[in-house]
């Protein structure tokens, strides 16, 4: 593949896709031919990809003709419809939303963890939710020191995470209040400038949103257990780009923090950030635009035996989102 | 006492003494004269209080002569220094500091929960921590239900825990953002806009912050279970007055989250918020300024089974702080 690659990112102009095409550049991807599609109204305009302007076009049936790899992250929707017409084109697809992530036949990687899965694939790579890859990115190396029993995880996730209108939100509202204006929510259902709202996604009849339920779901999945015990809390709070999360993990057996913070060290994509005598631990500002997921404030559970906390930080759009996708094409492509 | 009570507020000009005037003027507390003391700069200002302008005097070894009820929220070192000479000089001293909270010759108190402790005072009453006295709200008529068997709390904390300082430097940061222009953190370690600090108060070896020790040590005498297992993690956002704890709480038996609701709304000072349907949780901006912790997204924990998820919101200066103290003063006093 020294030529390269025909690759199409569907979703160009979304928070994840601007990432992805940013990557595509700075990882020196072999993209021989771009091509980028984008909802209608964005139709012509362009985006620009290493020095030069590429035309936003519509999606289609055959809009996929000659594309070998399609990096999809326009939401659901957009996956269900296009992701099956791009596999019959003859493209790989890694697809950023939920359509298929729990779809048995179709593998949901987080490249350091399971890429082994990427070998049973049948057109479509499903990429995990942001929480998700970050949450389990910590999971799986303390997991193969002593299997986890049962996990307590609650984030702080960024509006990022509800794309660029999220971004945008917090920012205009930060931007209303400084200008001593009233704040007038618009893409989320309350205020998120100097506030929390504990939902993310539909809320189901148990009281858990979506965004925990596929918590749940993923992270048994990509770690092959299908029967963990995971107990999920997500809320969305005013940071931009990066999401952190509290993890309680209990194991069979003890694992002492030092132990803990080997494994973390040794694992790809993972770094130790956990110096409290420096004021040393993962922060938004410290991890935004980081490819690493950052881990810190690991220690005993005072309440349990058998289990640690710690904290985990990663940037939504990065390792999150864009970096995941990208780097499941690597292993597919290169 | 309808004659009315000679009271002092120490920390007038703090956040938690600002409150506490505010509160003593909206419950018509019978105060007979008031007094105001707080740091040398101040001294000669005035405060306003039914109308007066009442002067701020400094503090000294006879500062406490007549004076009945003191109520101390000017630090720790402070309450070390002035609380006894306050009560050698006859008063009663209800103190917002950590300074006597694990003294176990002084009660901690939260009214609703532990007013008998009250009996046993000798002349200093003591105020949890602000997430303590949150937390243990709905914890309180959870273990009348069915005994707490271990907690994990994980919080989401406003920079008023900071004080006045904790408040500006949200506001500066939030203003220089909005002005295009770099943020220098002064009063926090980091940047607090716009970031997370999971790092409240000092590191002890074991890695905990003496916030999270706080948490746990004082939930444990509040509510009469010394060996109560606890997991805390103590985090500060970019939230302004109210804190917000997801809890996760494991009990003997189990108990349905029907059963909690009803139990959390009759608890006096707990006010149930929970209708996902109508999109209606705990948030910052619905619970600042309210008197009751606001307690929702209840609901069976999906991993174990006898354990519930919730998440309760309280207003740190009120509730969290200067209430939780005049609630005290009221039953002392009245």
């Amino acid at each position: 593949m020294a030529s390269g690659v025909t690759v199409a990112v569907v979703g160009a102009t979304g928070a994840v896709g601007q990432t992805t095409l940013k990557l595509l550049e700075e990882r020196k991807f072999p993209v021989k031919t771009l091509r980028v599609f984008a909802s209608e109204r964005s139709v012509g305009k362009t985006v620009p990809f290493h020095g030069e302007a590429i035309r936003i076009e519509q999606l289609g049936p055959d809009a996929f003709k000659g594309v070998e790899l399609a990096l999809f992250s326009a939401g659901s929707a957009q996956s269900k419809a296009f992701a099956p017409l791009a596999v019959q084109a003859g493209a790989v697809v890694v697809d950023k939303s939920s359509a298929f992530r729990m779809n048995p036949t179709v593998p949901l990687v987080v490249p350091e963890i399971n890429a082994h899965a990427l070998r049973d694939h049948r057109g479509i790579v499903a990429c995990p939710n942001c929480t998700t890859i970050i949450t389990v990115m910590p999971l799986k190396p303390l997991h193969d020191v002593s299997r986890l029993q049962r996990v307590v995880a609650t984030s702080y996730q960024a509006v990022s995470g509800a794309g660029v209108n999220g971004i945008a939100e917090l920012r205009h509202q930060t931007q209303a209040w400084a200008r001593g204006e009233a704040i007038i929510p618009k893409h989320f259902l309350h205020q998120i400038a100097f506030n929390l709202i504990p939902h993310i996604d539909q809320f189901g009849e148990d009281g858990y949103t979506r965004e925990e339920k596929k918590l749940v779901d993923e992270v048994r999945k990509i770690l092959e257990l299908p029967d963990l015990a995971i107990s999920p809390t997500t809320v969305r709070v005013p940071v931009f780009t990066t999401h952190s999360i509290a993890i309680n993990a209990e194991t069979e057996q003890p694992v002492s923090p030092t132990r803990a913070r080997e494994v973390f060290a040794q694992f790809p994509g993972l770094r130790v950030w956990d110096d409290p005598a420096q004021n040393r631990y993962p922060m938004p500002v410290v991890v935004e635009g980081q490819d690493a997921c950052f881990v810190g404030r690991i220690r005993h559970d005072l309440s349990h035996p058998c289990a640690l906390n710690f904290w985990v930080v990663g940037d939504q759009l990065r390792k999150g989102a864009a970096l995941n996708g990208i780097q499941i094409a690597e292993r597919l492509m290169c």
